[in-house]
């Protein structure tokens, strides 16, 4: 049986970034650049004005204070957008709205504020200006030329404002994972049917769909069969638009576990079984050429299976660097039992504090206990070898992601 | 001019939680629950297996072991979603899966690890059962009746997978907020143009839309227009669609400033200023009857402005109790300078170490670098009397939503 660290290892070593592909920018929200975007214009592309005001040769404005204004000839009017007709010449000023260009000859910005209207039309300006001030040079953001957003970037609002800025419509990323979701069971019914005796409500498919969506993957199947050897057979065949397969169900050690059997006869098992708590029995391996994670049946080891095995496999396959889970040390509010040899995971409630994250594990546990989950913002994990852990101590957390949302 | 905190206050005192709406769990994900969701069947529905193993009575597996093995008639085979069609006698046991419903008068599974096949299709029990052993009971996760879920709580996954147990396909939530985005200025270009002299590309649009889609709100509609008064105001009447209305530009003291008076004119000004930088000139009110953000042009101050004010009105139009912006303490890892009177908010990389957060501002400052936002995932607030904070500091950082995603 693997360690949860050596099953993490093998999915990685198993699985590849997916190939780049040319999209808009808002599509490309949350999925990681392919390629170096480099700035084609400076930012701001030309001397601008940060303030509303006039645009005046600094050492015109020597001495000025309220009592002895200095009166500018005004020649012009530059709201933002507008491009400069004429220079400015010693005594003349333009008045400038922020934004708009700088006219040549300018090398300050006066603030409105501090200027009051003169004679015919002239402006007075109040206060001294120091060459520079309230104008934005050319390049002083970015420099045409230079790598503005590099490969491996995560695309968020700022990077794809940057890349707007820049004038491209389109960025070239890495496209995101698209993912076949196949449950298995007999037992299982659609909510919103009856439910015939013996029979259980079908939970996994919407959890592990919204977990999909959740980690900005799509959702390119979702199947459902009985327990029949040439159904699962079937399903996994039928994922063709799949860049990952997920099943669950099927991979324990009964004659019904089909999943495990269908791996064996269309691809390959890396491995089955993982020293974890809830999701040993999970298996992972490839089937006509895709990565595929049998998960538990439970709804809870499901979850947890996901967070610790499928999650790092869709972040690499999305291009990221970070594809193992965030974990953060927290101070544990409550005892916990723990049985050796597994690594256990338990659903808890961290709260950031000043002194750092308080974690309260879940007061009801057990792989069949979805309710546990409801809430929960993070995992508990218990060492292999533990005994159990106690108030007050510190303790490893994994942040669920999902959680830590908008 | 508010404080950011009086800002704060006077937006979420002027938006409140948008009307429920059923959808189908899926949609719903990210939502908050409108309604107590009530379990109308218990989880589990009934006594079921834990294990693959054998269904028995625990008294006839007194002694077991694996030289004195206990030899159980197998009189049914039970695999999941199968109801069992006899009641376990003395003497007698049934095959039984995992999930499958345990039969009458059985008190205990056997694993199947712990049997081995006996003489005329019987099982030999190796180790003593005890009542309870591998069964989990109905109603042990839920009773029938009892609260799955209290309105407010978030839908993620784990909660949508509890409906769906349930049998549930809708579920009542807030709906969504629907943002209309305006942006003004004569200077902006549609990326993907040629830029003429004086023009940028427009930044804002992708920005912010980007960064509502990220809150879980819809974009209703993307307008831009000219510093014109009538087509500001055509625009805003324009956005009957939506629930909340950004605007980026026209909001400073200038006579191009279009929006505030628009803003005057059909609706009312709650605050145009606040006492932060970036993002001092930024309005808020309403405007035919719906909340209005201008905020401002620069796309840094449109950045830092939707995450202390915009962000907390959606959580709070989309039902979510915690809506200010989540803070951590950090140790701060280099000088960063100061003056009053305004709080400042620096783009800057917060890593989680063991020891806590550690947080990097960004090497460039100023509302119109955009680059300073590129790879940030929080901001740094400098307190408005702050005259600069030292490294090595505890100080205080606002995460960045998005940025502590998937």
């Amino acid at each position: 049986m693997l360690t949860v660290e050596e099953a993490q290892q093998a999915v990685l070593a198993s699985v590849e970034a997916l190939p780049p592909e040319r999209m808009p920018l808002l599509q490309a929200m949350g999925c990681v650049l392919a390629e170096a975007l480099v700035a084609g214009i400076a930012l701001p592309p030309f001397d601008n004005s940060a303030m509303d005001g006039y645009a005046v040769i600094a050492e015109d404005t020597r001495g000025a204070t309220p009592g002895t204004p200095r009166a500018l000839a005004v020649i012009e009017d530059l709201p933002a957008g507008k491009s400069p007709t004429r220079g400015i010449e010693r005594g003349k000023a333009a008045r400038i709205m922020t934004g708009a260009a700088v006219p040549a000859g300018a090398d300050a910005v006066v603030i409105v504020e501090h200027t009051r209207p003169g004679p015919s039309g002239s402006a007075e300006v109040l206060v001294e200006a120091r060459p520079g001030d309230n104008i934005r040079s050319a390049g002083e953001d970015i420099r045409a030329g230079e790598v503005a957003l590099p490969p491996g970037q995560v695309l968020g609002p700022a990077e794809l404002g940057l890349a707007a800025a820049l004038g491209y419509t389109h960025v070239t990323v890495i496209r995101r994972p698209r993912v076949a979701i196949v449950t298995t069971g007999s037992e299982l019914i659609p909510p919103g049917q009856d439910l015939p005796p013996a029979a259980i409500y079908n939970s996994n498919q919407v959890t592990l769909a919204a977990r999909v969506l959740g980690a900005g993957a799509e959702v390119a199947q979702l199947l459902h069969v009985a327990d029949d050897e040439g159904a699962v057979e079937g399903a996994l065949r039928r994922c063709s638009e799949a860049d990952l397969i997920l099943t669950t169900g099927g991979v324990s050690v009964g004659e019904y576990d089909f999943v495990k059997a269908a791996l064996e006869r269309l691809g390959e098992i890396r491995f089955w079984r993982v020293l974890m708590k809830p999701g040993k029995p999970v298996a992972f391996g490839k089937v006509l050429g895709r990565p595929l994670f049998g998960l538990p049946g439970n709804p809870l080891s499901a979850l947890v299976t996901f967070e610790i095995l499928v999650a790092p496999a869709l972040r690499k396959m999305a291009g990221r660097e970070d594809c193992l889970p965030r974990t953060a040390q927290a101070a544990l509010l409550t005892d916990v039992s723990h049985t050796p040899p597994r690594r256990d995971y338990v659903q808890a409630l961290a709260q950031l504090t000043e002194d750092g994250y308080l974690v309260q594990p879940a007061a009801k546990r057990g792989s069949a206990m979805l309710t546990s989950a409801v809430g929960a913002n993070c995992l508990l994990v218990i060492p292999e070898q533990s005994t159990g852990l106690r108030a007050g101590e510190q303790v490893t957390i994994i942040l669920l992601p999902h959680r830590h949302g908008p």
